[in-house]
């Protein structure tokens, strides 16, 4: 029942499968005013892409949108915008194997016991395929950020099986470090320590030639969003961005600011110190450290906002592997078609947009009750 | 804005602040016939209320809940029910101190940046006291589990700064395990491995000693789920899961499953085996192992459910800190009061509640769509 | 399932019975610093209260608000803000004549139908009773509405039976003109045609002599309202209030502007004229006449808001009426409690109420949305 | 902000504007397993297309749908269900005259006042011309409630101008009545007496020819819904259908039952009286009339639902109307364009649908809390 849709003030509703005609959003609360066009969606799009590199899967998807509403003369009106991306990439093959085996790791069993039955010619609603939309509505939702504060959010790959990065400073990492090589060449492993990113590329594309995959970590980080975006209790900033993120194929887990380490931390260790900075008017209170990742009774504190998600190896393989029929009866499978070997690459536009339309949403959410107050206004 | 209500088929909606009158939840969606009482309520709440242990805050309140409405004779009347819990030790003090300054690692700075200015008696609504509903709620909720399909949840502290249980089958560990030691005595700690229950003990009091805090790690498991709960795309059951858990204070991280350890894991493997067991008219489909932790695709497969989460560490300590005044000027600060020296034991019930509560709104939104599909029953 | 809430960025949810402790409302998504005191609330809960006239129910009830939460030294804190009001008249009494007979025109028998069984000392969770925290929430939305845009809300009875006030212009009634009479006396009718309200007075007086009751309809304005407030589609501002309005128990009908007059008239004699009046920077537009009662486009025009509601005669009557048993034996029932002959003078500020509520939660949303746009701002 | 989606269980979701690409609906909540096809969805589609007869629009629009997810293989797979139809009559033409002025009546200056400007060629996502998706995925709820208790939906036009049909029994009211003269030709105003159908399309034909247009009235009836149907408080029944037909363009009046005729009733005479009907198994309650349209407290009765609504006349017109421009001086216009003088045909499939909408939502809510209720089923 009803879980297609994500956000209150600003609202995105998806629909759509891996084989069938294509995927949809519908984005309801974009303020009016605001230039969208196509070219804006390919950059986060093509990001995403199946095909952009050797590391991930070949399938071929041009993954182009179209605006059906919400946008006149290059200007968002205010009123639902909908974007439509056709799937392109059906081919006509024999759907047996997977008809009746339950593929190990996917949701093609769930699926059956949920519904009683499925569209057995992949994941279907289940398939990342889906998260193309999503990443176009994150655009709409960076565009808003961009707008309202000057927010920015900057994803990249941290881990790639025994490959781990050490990011000293979140907030130093350009989108440049983490999309090109120095020399202006595609980084597609999308980690922003380019030594480790070349070994990442190596072993990625050798577990991909032993028929298996590889799981990793991505970090996002959204700077200059200003303090009081979440609302106590539910709807903390923290508990959203963690929803957001666990909305995405493959998630198994999400920390921020010190995350699981804080187990063996002592308060006197883990908190950090209110401080205050010059500022125009009056001193800015910040912090000295960044430990709380930058939110602190579920509201964001001005400190940039620092999240982490571990994403599984894909599921699908080359290898044969033991599973059962729908009737239960014993057998083996072995995927054929194209896969990613590593689902961290592709996963960081996925990302940011998520954690970019949270943004958006709990900005129009502030701004309706707090603007709201009587003698009060914000400096943005 | 509006983010004090949690759930869609079941909903609880929340009000009250530490300092104030008392805690409110309105629960909406219960299913008629249920038997509740205020016995039932206490039996939770005894387990999360201060005092109980030489290890948890000293703080005194009887946290007796009073049900407004919603049950009649003795029952649920498929009515919005509604639970009023009375706040106690509202000692008459000096706020002076805290007034002014802001406390690390609490939400006093990010209140006043979202609201303006701050009920400053002390957390107010961002108090974990808060929760005491929550928990009230969660009876409720494990009720409809147990009710709709034997449906249990149990908790249990498996981290303790560097002191960690290894847990070797989730599914066996039992509630008097962990709320009892063999000879019957209280287990204060809730950690099921006594020998170390034992040890977190002495080191919580230790660390208390010094006046400081010390974080860890819960597992909450959720037993005879069926197959089929969740929904997909932003709805999925681990999504909000992940979400109940985070809206949780103090909750820095979660996982599920092979969680954050799938980082460095192959498909080969992370993925679990789809089996047949013998049923009693079909085959019953299940996996050899759990590493999906009971969901694929966001969706419940009928194996336990098992979630982890990170507790930061008390952020009020004995020990002086150095913070700022609202206006900016340094200061520092020791919070006299009485708290948890670690939050684990009493986060066991509270995170307890949330995945009940998140389950009972699954189970009614499937029986929505999906009884209401044509020749189709569940055998429940 | 869920049916106890109301608003998006404005929300109340309530629960509580007519024989149960209390009646309980919280409010989500109040701006902070507004001020709000049991006086105010007391204001509109005295012209909901029973006893108040000899023509409305004799029902004893104090209906004294309790503020449980989100009010800190007199000022909203934009926390959720809670109101208890406790029942005192549940009379002990012999409940058998109305817990196996099914009251015609109530709720009795769709309850059961519904839920299984109910509580059968009254109308439950049906009975009009609920309402009184509706008028509290209203006050908080009045606050708003007066805090925001100067906005007022004046509602008023236009009809009892075949006694029927022709207002010549609604925007010129005022709430003092419709509590009391001009030498200052009590105007319990609330018509703002005195010698019409004293006609009103006499017959609602005879018509509870006769053991009967009667219905009305009362008109509610609400000016100042800027252009603006309503969403397209589903929900715009007129279905938002209609919806409003039929969630109170008895309203058979609901209309704005030219209502259901529309079906005689043709479109040269319905549509208003756009105008412009002199502004101090730039021409206000405006329409000549209202006969599209302040909506077009489900979006507020600037010019007052006007609606109608029709209420049903109250059904519990002296008379005997026939009816049947839950088991579906023939019998006659009589009411012998006290009653309101004439719903229509407590409708008004409970109707009132409703609309301010449903603009309070279009203007923040309106706030949410358009004061996010770039380069926009309101002139409030 | 956030006005696009309808229902909660079953929850559309639309978005589309009159001279923009198409409309697209996502409808969430689609119980698994219903045929559904482009066929079905054609059925009321051609109802509300324009140019379906000469008193109609004669814009001409196919009103093709595709659907673009949620069916496999001509069955619903529980998946969010998407439908797209793209406008085909976009005329370039120059929009200079309605660019700047306000046309009486429409939304040219609510919208210009909401959101600072608007798409300049039409109504864009004020025109009726969004409602067709809404038409489309009232044939999925009709699906659905013809599954669910072979529920039906029938809505004719009662009124138009001083036209009024007497309706002895509106239950006995058949679609083939409503939709063709006894000789099977086309009755194209939808008014199931005949020779009063022929009057009002003489009417509506001269009304068109002075360039005109006249308001009008429709019922709509729904049969078989089972006792039930509804929530306690804020989402009656009546409320959610009241705001579900107020929420299609032109609606000013909504009534049910009695309506605005129980302002001159007395109790005793509105009042229906509860009686038993012998029944299989035990007796069915019901009662004698139906004044009380189907709706009790909120809840459906299992009486048929009557409501009906007030649909003004169209506001554009050939007339020559004075308004202003965006700038605030005085002009004129006249509509050169294609309109409906009468818009009630037409109306009748849209109410139908919102209708269907609402009651499929209400029945899947009512499962999801009912059907989880201990020792219950329901007998359908």
């Amino acid at each position: 029942m009803v879980g297609n849709s994500f956000g209150q003030a600003f609202r995105i509703t998806t629909a759509g499968e891996s084989h069938g005609p294509g995927n949809v959003v519908i984005i309801d609360g974009v303020p009016p005013g605001i230039p969208i066009s196509v070219e804006d969606l390919l950059v986060d799009l093509n990001r995403r892409k199946p095909g952009q590199s050797k590391i991930v899967t070949q399938r071929k998807e041009a993954d182009h949108p179209e605006i059906l509403s919400g946008v006149f003369e290059g200007i968002t009106t205010g009123t639902s915008l909908a974007i439509l991306i056709r799937n392109e990439d059906q081919r006509s093959k024999d759907y047996g194997d997977i008809k009746d085996k339950y593929r190990p790791g996917h949701a093609d069993y769930t699926y059956d016991a949920k519904y009683g039955f499925r569209d057995y010619r992949g994941g279907g609603r289940s398939s990342a395929r889906e998260t193309n939309v999503r990443v176009a509505a994150g655009v709409v939702a960076k565009k808003i950020l961009a707008t309202a504060f000057s927010g920015r959010i900057v994803g990249y790959v941290t881990q790639v099986g025994h490959l781990k990065a050490e990011i000293a400073d979140p907030t130093l990492i350009t989108a440049d470090q983490v999309e090109q090589f120095s020399d202006g060449s595609l980084n597609p492993v999308r980690c922003p320590d380019h030594d480790l990113a070349r070994q990442m590329i190596e072993f990625i594309d050798q577990v991909r030639k032993e028929g298996d995959s590889i799981g990793g970590v991505a970090e996002i980080v959204a700077i200059n969003v200003p303090a009081g975006l979440g609302e106590p209790v539910f709807d903390k900033l923290k508990a959203d961005i963690a929803k957001a993120l666990f909305s995405i194929p493959a998630v198994l887990g999400v920390e921020y600011g010190s995350g699981f380490g804080c187990a063996t931390m002592r308060g006197s260790q883990n908190n950090d110190h209110f401080i205050a900075e010059a500022g125009e008017d009056a001193p800015i209170i910040t912090t000295d450290t960044n430990r709380h990742g930058g939110s602190l009774g579920g509201i964001s504190t001005g400190q940039p906002l620092v999240f982490r998600a571990a994403v599984k190896p894909t599921s699908s393989l080359l290898i044969e592997q033991p599973t059962v029929t729908k009737q239960g009866e014993p057998t083996t499978i072995r995927t054929k078609g194209r896969h990613d070997p590593c689902l961290l690459p592709r996963f960081v536009p996925i990302a940011e947009a998520m954690i970019a339309i949270t943004l958006a949403d709990h900005w129009l959410r502030w701004r309706a009750q707090c603007e709201a107050a009587p003698n009060r206004t914000h400096n943005d």
